[in-house]
């Protein structure tokens, strides 16, 4: 193992679970003598282009602990396309401090800046062994199970739509439709996972929509009239990246398209598909309608993470150390499967090149036949990721007591 | 005490905690032998009218234990203005089952049904003993130092400000404005309680706005351009409620002003609030911007609960049947507040008719002079109510290594 600095950098979109990831690169890092010194990035690859790096190399035992548990990206994080110049100034910063590891946490595109600084030191002559770390809540990295950032998101949405499903349950004789948004962009794991706690065909959620099925507006009218005819109350759950048959984003009303009174634009009237959809129920079907828009509550929150998650993840951020004291370099670690009941997986890794710009989505077969509800092999590919079995509640039984006016 | 059975009904917007209630009630009630049956209003006051029961006399205490921590109105509940007709049904309906005791867990809408049901009794010479039970994550309740639901509301809402707030603080290079909006109507509780957890000027959130301060938008782009140069990020909380000088609720664009490209009304682009300021902060101040909404999921969230307020909740529903017992009528429970540290607090009762219909808004001295962040004295206030202090969180230290390149 070559002796030198450590580089670690957290990209892309936070996570519940994110830390973890990090705490695990820096203890096992600390069990590693050949690795000198750890350079946390500030800003992920941003703090490689501003030279900015924080010292992780004296955390207390006591501060790693909390980093574990603490939401959000703690080193700071960023979405930025490195061009080629950039790249050449990362690897001269990366000399100039002796950085002869590099571990990434992010996802696909992340993937993709690791392998172009691979292939450039490669090019360069410069020795330095880069490793990626999986991490999003979308769930769409390609050749592993999963991703570790999911199983904490899947539990807020699996939560939230029971809950919100509840309160709706309860004002059925005055609310009508709720209409829920969950990240995901392309893909539509996260929606999914809205239907984990289903038991009973009147249980939150009636119809979810996925961007990998093309979304009609008319069909999704004519659900939801039906469905309210059926329990006189609609729970919706939308992906934020649903689009027509034209691969057109739904909810997009240009601004060019709408003027006020005066003949004047309005701004951009893009709020989001739930509100959008929500606007079109109130309009066509004339059904009371609210949207629930948690975004980046869901991403983020730590009051309902995953325990399995945040083990995988600070697993995959320790696996990512080993692999490099073994010499390894140009991989992303990955998280395999081995069992459901009881759940176990184990850390595999995968090339950069197999991960980098692609995309992961949702398999048909994980839809019921109607493709607005999820099937039965997908609750059981989802169900240990979400971590303990969300807390129990009760229905009161309905032991009605006999009229007596009538 | 009369003999008789008792009617027990929740109503207007369920909490995470009004389900403890009816467990303190049906608890209660089972230690009073003259209290015979205990019926559960199906869907609040328009069980009554429609004669819809559920005997909850016979659950086991296994049931009463996952009701305790169950979200939602497990009963059903509704909002319905009832006319004086309807008032004549209802008694004529709980004559018929013999029903000598009310208890209606609800906000001041529902304290005024308890009033004039009541009236009326007592107008037709009808024996009957009627209390009401606090509940309203609004806390907009009179004569009550808080209400419970408030402070598993205001939990959610101090947590998902500061989680996300954090994910901003990740993210600020590339995003800039977060606003998230908090229900409350025409009151402040709960935006307010976003500030809970801020230490710092830095931290999230940096700008709240309540209904109880007349919102004027130029001053509001104002304040987020002066954050946004102070800090490269702003986290803004803005109540559902809010209105300017005029009254005029902010954000509410008439279907009648807007037309699409061939002339068509669209529909009303009422979206609320903060996807309206999302869109401003877009337009004027050229800043990315997103908007969160999680309504319902404040107010039935169970993994986010208040103990203190889950305990309280429970409470308040023992208080009313004990003081039916005490042979009293025509009062609200409320709670006092005895201490602070440690926080202690005892139920009292108010008069129905010095709560119903009236509205407790947010003290500006809980606000700081500039009215867009809260004061210390309002931190005292809420502290407490929501529990266990947050989990704790690490800050990585900022141990910059020297610039090599510059």
């Amino acid at each position: 193992m070559l002796k030198g600095n450590l580089a670690i950098g957290q990209s892309g979109g936070p996570t519940p679970v994110i830390n973890a990831s990090l705490a695990g690169v820096i203890l096992e890092s600390m069990d590693h003598p050949e690795i000198k010194s750890i350079y946390g990035l500030v800003h992920g690859i941003e703090g490689a282009l501003k030279e900015e790096f924080i010292d992780l190399s004296q955390l207390s035992s006591q501060t790693l602990q909390l980093l574990v548990s603490t939401p959000a990206s703690a080193l700071g994080s960023c979405r930025h396309k490195v061009n080629d110049r950039e790249y050449e100034r990362i690897l001269n910063v990366f000399q100039a401090h002796n950085i002869r590891y590099f571990v990434y946490i992010g996802g696909n595109d992340s993937m993709d800046t690791c392998l172009h600084i691979q292939r450039l030191a490669s090019a360069l002559g410069y020795e330095i062994q880069i490793m990626g770390v999986p991490k999003t809540i979308d769930n769409d990295l390609a050749h592993t199970d999963h991703s570790p950032g999911y199983g904490s998101a899947a539990r807020f949405i699996a939560l939230a739509t029971r809950d919100t499903g509840l309160d709706l349950e309860a004002m059925a004789t005055f609310d009508a439709v709720t209409i829920l948004e969950t990240m995901g962009r392309n893909a539509g794991w996260l929606t999914a996972a809205s239907g984990i706690s289903k038991e009973d065909e009147a249980d939150a959620p009636h119809l979810i929509y996925v961007p990998e099925v093309p979304f009609d507006e008319m069909r999704f009218l004519d659900d939801v009239s039906d469905v309210h005819k059926r329990y006189h109350r609609v729970f919706v759950v939308v992906c934020e990246g649903i689009r027509d048959h034209n691969q057109e984003y739904i909810g997009q009303i240009q601004k060019s398209d709408v003027q006020d009174a005066f003949g004047h634009s309005l701004p951009t009237l893009t709020t989001g598909v739930a509100s959008f959809l929500s606007m079109q129920v109130k309009e066509k079907l004339k059904l009371r309608s609210r949207f629930l828009r948690p975004v980046l509550i869901g991403r983020s929150f730590s009051a309902c993470v995953s325990q399995i998650d945040r083990n995988e993840a600070l697993e995959v951020g320790r696996e990512a150390v080993k692999q490099l004291a073994n010499g390894r370099s140009g991989y992303m670690v990955t998280l395999d499967r081995i069992s459901n009941e009881p759940y176990k997986s184990c850390p595999g890794f995968v090339e950069l090149s197999s991960v980098a710009n692609s995309e992961k989505l949702l398999p048909l077969d994980y839809l019921s036949d109607s493709r607005t509800m999820i099937s039965s092999s997908f609750k059981e590919y989802v169900k240990p990721l979400i971590g303990e079995p969300l807390a129990a509640i009760t229905r009161l039984k309905n032991i009605r007591i006999e009229k007596k006016l009538g």
